[in-house]
């Protein structure tokens, strides 16, 4: 009895993080229509407003890059792609490092990302803040 | 300097669900490979072989299985297409219900279920077992 239920707490619980994952990208898209982005091009855009990569360059590798956002390369390629496109980042390909392109902020990226940042974080804090201990509303 | 933790918990918060719901879906694509299919494909097998509609009848809607695996109605209409060509799944249409199109598991849809059930469940014990408190392995 003990492992059927175990089973059952497993299956629900992954169904639990299907479902927050589901509606909360759902919440920030709609919310972040406005800004011309959706809930992946903010995440990226976070990282690349507020992180330093890891070697202290001022540009990220896109496999880096890729780790912290947690999407395929290839995935991560054609959404830095998409923003290359609307001007919000540049790419480039660094001389002596054979690793590949880089990915950095433009100008008009880091003001979009200004922008979108309190409507992202609202979102969050709806989506997951009842769950935290720090939430003191009634 | 609360105000900032907080948001700062919140952003973890979401980057630790984003992380979880990637990399559970890639190892179950991984291990469910084997059955020609993938972690969602299993999700709506689960709820067809395991749970009865809510109306009580031997076929779920197409909005109601939507809702219940967490999919949008369009990526859910493309999965379960591509079951039905795999022969797991039958759809049809209930004649006095307007509310469309019903899905039903296969004979052959019910055995490679059987079949993928313990690997599937095997990798939401190794991502997600850890946390709960049923786990008593050292």
């Amino acid at each position: 009895m003990a492992a059927m239920k175990s089973e059952r707490a497993l299956v629900e619980e992954w169904r639990d993080v299907l479902a927050l994952h589901r509606r909360t990208t759902c919440e920030l898209d709609r919310a972040l229509h406005a800004y011309g982005i959706g809930a992946s091009d903010f995440d990226v855009l976070d990282v690349l407003a507020e992180e330093a990569p890891a070697d202290g360059g001022s540009a990220y590798r896109v496999q880096e890059l890729a780790d912290r956002v947690h999407l395929s390369q290839s995935a991560l390629s054609r959404l830095v792609a998409r923003l290359e496109k609307s001007g919000l980042v540049v790419r480039g390909m660094c001389g002596e490092d054979r690793r590949g392109v880089r990915v950095a902020l433009t100008d008009a990226g880091r003001a979009r990302y200004a922008e979108a940042l309190p409507r992202q974080r609202a979102v969050l804090k709806r989506m997951l803040g009842e769950d935290g201990a720090d939430s003191r509303d009634g």
